[in-house]
């Protein structure tokens, strides 16, 4: 890439979850969208949520970010 | 599915629109995403608007939402 | 197009980028856009940003908007 | 209208109140809007809201909308 | 009431669901939170969104509200 | 007024200034507003500014509201 | 209260009404949810509105605001 | 205008259309606005967008403005 | 929990704090928080924040969240 | 200064804090950055929060504010 | 620059103006902040305004961006 | 630092890199702000960003913060 070269990029937003917390649950998501969409170039966090059991422990967090790719 | 399990899920903005109401509007873009896109899990709704025609009638709603599907 | 007619329109959020200013990356960006997806109908700006070389001069304009074109 | 020609709308913030729901509230504004302000063009819905008798009865739904209308 | 007297109101967030529409899930909302809260006087909808069945169908409508009532 | 009467409500955004503080400043904005639009009959607050004169002291005070008042 | 100390704070909106300012809607609605809820440690301001009387004086100032307080 | 001194100011939303570009947008707009309201002191960008043709090249821009004058 | 039943939860603001980082000041929130109030399902991150002691070191993580829960 | 002249200006966020009100905190903080940083031109306030002592009386208000000046 | 490598930037928000127009007004604050504070390695635009003579025609356009550079 | 004592705080924005994680990356933005600008009090998370390797692994994360120290 050179800078000032016209070029386009596409974002795409998606959620991830894992149970083992957000960097987990962010490196899911982009694991899954690298392959099945495009190569990945940078994510941006957009929400962070989770789910509680009934013991009151998170079991799992979920993350919604965008992802970013180069339209070639 | 199971809580806590690995996932990810997209997320794609669509506008219905309908000359019914906003919750018709809403039934329209699922039911036509549904089957163009993938099976869809759940909606957040972005934006409302209409348009007005000569006789001051609103004529359509139009409704931004955001869907939601499971990529597998 | 008949207002009242049930339709729908997808929503695409995508980066132009141009040395020439940022009409210029939105041009990029819809041509390209309009070539690979679909037939754009509008944009929507959401963010302007841009890189500066190390002369101190803004040495490309990159603008991230919304392009959005009716699903048939 | 032909698109590129140079032109010029307002937007003008209105409140419509009705017992019968949301919808209702917005066609109460924009068919008062409609008479005397200007023939309105489109809307677009800021605010949901309303008020709740001692009932526990919502006994009046108000929105909020800006209403669009072209200066000649 | 009588405007200018001193007096404190407080506002509770909550969620309703219902099958048949946004304005029945905020219904159902403060009908509940008027009897286990206290007398609701008005609510300010937050989010608007629902679930999706297999099918493509809204299943159910969910409406995030504000709800007020004043302390005495 | 009574609850659950279709009614319709307008909304101005205007600036008041004034060298005494924010609330002065409002009440300078509502009294103008009051005589050369219509009977207001509340205000909300959506920006607060002031400039400040060359020893450091605060000069003026801005403040953006916008007006209500009912369209007969 | 010393730093790192594992604690937990609870925030709730309530609405104060004055005829004296927004300082004093402040004080008033804190003074109440002092007593009714828990002892308050900070407050946020959310919102500055205010009620007109027919003269076009402001006759009440009300100021929604975040209360904060620790849970023991 | 002397700073200090008591006075109020208006803001109106106004859309404006060019095939030229955003800034001649915004002069179509304040052009207008300036002979059929008042004579503008300021302007604030609010939204960016655009049509395009079924060549894929923009053929309006249209930007939302918020234009402000003085109340005398 | 079926869908399409009528239900309503409530959400309501905590803050959770930690020397251990973002996720253990969740923990810690909801674990509290699920004695002192009700059994939580979810939560939502509305803010992060923390404090620095005077050698510069992070002392702890705050972090606002959102908790709900049914209410039955 | 002479509109249309090339110029540019630089913000600063700082926090002023005092016992008396909000004003009186805007202006503590603009007397303490007109001597340290630059000769200040106008602020924006961007936050307004405070401190509640034991006995629920204000103790404090906290003042969030833009302060803007000139660069030459 | 190496991806992953530890490093800060800071970023700051400054206005640029300009009477050719709003690229012309972010050249102008890029470049004296490039020579006053540090080497600008990219630009945000945060607002978009201006000022109208009393002929009704834009007289200088105002931008305020935030530009970031790498602290060493 | 005694409650309602006059003082004044300044807020920096900065943005922190590391490949470890967000903890991480704020605790070197920081370590790095504590030295050369001021003894910092308190964080505020803005942002969170991070790159993705051609292997679809985040190689770093990004976090954008303000940081506050008092002004002496």
């Amino acid at each position: 890439m050179t800078y000032g070269e016209d070029r386009i990029y596409k974002k795409v937003e998606i959620i991830g979850v894992s149970k083992s917390g957000f960097e987990d649950a962010i490196q899911v998501a982009i694991a899954k969208a690298h392959k099945s969409l495009e190569a990945i170039s940078w994510f941006e966090v957009m929400e962070m949520r989770g789910h509680v059991d009934t013991d009151g422990r998170v079991c799992e967090y979920q993350v919604v970010i965008k992802v970013a790719f180069q339209l070639k």
